[in-house]
């Protein structure tokens, strides 16, 4: 079995923890695989180096930041490959640039847009562990860039595409997923096994275990990726694609989002166009909007309402205070106090009144809801913020998350 | 003029360092320079990044060594580069790979096969500051090499010839090139000028103020090469091809090295190969023999003796062991306690008598001299250690080099 692991950043903070990973990478070498491993920057490394950045300049270039903070696995990758030959397994750590990791050349947030894998394959041929940096990538001018949030886990699932590994493990300080944030509900239970679909869900939920490009990325590419904790040799939770002949759970958890503010606008025209100039503006400054609403039409006029994350807001107010005129909004209104909760299930979709049993149980604990949206498998709502843990622990109580479903 | 200035750790050693290191490059540039900026790691990073190797395990191969070295160098080109464009001088930062400098796979202590300034000429020509990664190139694989010991300076010179650059600025921790080494002669004169072959000879004497390697790269493009301090505006040293119309100093300075063992054979075989025997078997060992004595003939039998660095000697010692009977040697000793003294000119050539003046120096001084070498430009003795500070201090009296030459 080809098998691509990848430990993130608490997984190889010292010496000796690299050398805890370095003996899980050989016993799973040991039982007859080839592995292929994806590592971050040593604990708090990124942090320092953006620190370093910041005591030469507030603005420091993204070409430049690309330049200083893809240093930090490569000195990680180096550091694993030396624990693997020290303890006799063969090893060779590879740059992003020399395991042909091809980026779109947008410093600091780029994307993958090919793996060239012959360089692996062939030190896999030699029976290698092969050690790659994540976060990294160059582009077609062998420009290093860094990939953004969650690079290393997308760096991981890209490499496991190109390989068409069996596995793609991603070691991190969870042990997997669960059917809430244990934090918040003290008997949240592990899930075994989720699909694409309600990770990608819960991921972008605000259950960050695994980033949703990596998620998208195992979807898209249909490799199997398991998260699990590199402090124990608990199996984790296993994401695939679900196939039709199993009857999934109708609700398997219960995501939160407590980083949420509102923007509404009164008796905008109800034209073409308008929604298009209001979000292609926000688009234009980068700023994530997540829930649109858009209410009834009364007498040609309509109001719409968004959130955006809470330190986007301010940008966002900017923006609609340009624009407010041109799509003759009478006026607007945020709200910066508010949380997402939101159950996820692929088996929502055949079972109606779901979205019902959540409104209900969230009446009955008096939680206000400010806004709704659906998809096929989750329901969300906006609520206040102060509300959201009482929120999450009803709807797992309701939905009954604690009993293996 | 296009420059190449080059900064050692010391030199970058923290943030306000290399802010310092950014206003001094821009100095040159606004002087209406194009300049190249060769860098090394900040501080004791390469210590530190070791040090860190070594807690994974006391045997790093060298290949992981280099990919975790090299990122020294790319933390301190991302930092000035960030520097210099936050003042306002554009710039870019360039790994070796980047830049084109090309290695011969030898990993920890890799030679400059070529240059491929393409990329830095293109740079130039957008009117940026072009740093570059000292200590580090690329081999045909693109596997990362580093340079070995003085090897930023090596990048520096190498970067200069392939650039026909009209000056390569060395900026260290020191002012530039003394007729003796302060510490011991407090009256010592900084040289204003040096030819390539005094440098070459006072470099490879001990007084390293610049690594042989950049010295014998300088000569061979003829690239002048100044050194002078980063820490204040003193002009330094320069040091070139001195021509046949210029009336070079008798003698410049006064070098010493106090790392000196010596090793006698005696009565070794007066035969062809004999030499050869003794000195190959000692290079396997990649021990470095320095001066070398060949004791009269006496009816067929020869002595022989030559001096080696204090920490090679019982390396050496064991070499010699093995190969005594096949040459023939009645025996063996050895003294560890022992020093070099060289004057070094240029003149000296032109200039019969300088030996003798150096030796009756010496012994007027009671100084007992153990054995002999001379070149066209130098007269090294080999004397006890512990006079080897008088030794210095009578020679450089003896040869008036406190007065302007």
């Amino acid at each position: 079995m080809l098998v691509v692991q990848k430990f993130g950043g608490s997984s190889v903070a010292d010496t000796d923890r690299i050398k805890r990973v370095a003996q899980r990478i050989i016993e799973t070498r040991n039982a007859g695989n080839d592995v292929v491993v994806v590592v971050s920057a040593m604990g708090d490394t990124t942090d320092d180096l953006i620190a370093l950045a910041r005591q030469v300049t507030d603005d420091p270039p993204p070409r430049e930041m690309d330049m200083l903070l893809s240093t930090g696995e490569q000195v990680s990758i180096a550091l694993v490959a030396m624990a693997l030959i020290a303890a006799g397994c063969p090893a060779v750590s590879l740059t992003g640039a020399q395991a042909g990791i091809y980026t779109n050349g947008i410093y600091a947030k780029a994307r993958i847009v090919r793996v060239e894998a012959t360089r692996v394959k062939q030190a896999l041929r030699e029976g290698k562990v092969v050690v790659v940096a994540g976060f990294q990538g160059v582009d077609g001018a062998q420009e290093i860039n860094t990939l953004g949030r969650g690079g290393s886990d997308t760096t991981a699932v890209a490499l496991a595409a190109a390989l068409r590994a069996d596995l793609c493990e991603i070691y991190t300080d969870v042990e997997g997923v669960f059917t809430a944030d244990p934090r918040v509900v003290p008997d949240a239970r592990q899930l075994t096994e989720i699909s694409f679909d309600e990770m990608l869900e819960l991921a972008s939920l605000g259950a960050v275990v695994l980033h949703p490009r990596a998620v998208e990325l195992g979807k898209l590419y249909n490799v199997p990726l398991v998260v699990r904790s590199s402090f124990n040799n608990k199996p984790g939770t296993l994401i695939r694609e679900v196939s039709d002949v199993e009857k999934p759970a109708v609700v398997s958890g219960i995501a939160h989002d407590s980083n949420v503010a509102k923007i509404g606008l009164f008796d905008v025209l109800d034209q073409p166009g308008i929604a298009a100039t209001i979000f292609s503006a926000l688009a234009a400054e980068h700023i994530d909007v997540d829930m649109i609403v858009q209410g009834a039409m009364r007498d040609g006029r309509n109001d719409i309402a968004f959130t955006v994350k809470r330190n986007d807001l301010r940008k966002a107010l900017d923006v609609i205070a340009t624009i407010k005129d041109k799509v003759g909004a009478k006026g607007y209104t945020f709200d910066e106090d508010l949380a997402k909760v939101s159950i996820v299930g692929a088996g929502m979709v055949s079972h109606p009144g779901v979205a019902a049993k959540m409104f209900d149980a969230l009446a009955r604990a008096g939680i206000n809801i400010e806004m709704i949206s659906t998809s096929e498998i989750k329901v969300s709502c906006i609520i206040r913020a102060e509300r959201v843990a009482d929120a999450v622990r009803v709807l797992h109580a309701a939905f009954n998350l604690s009993q293996n479903g």
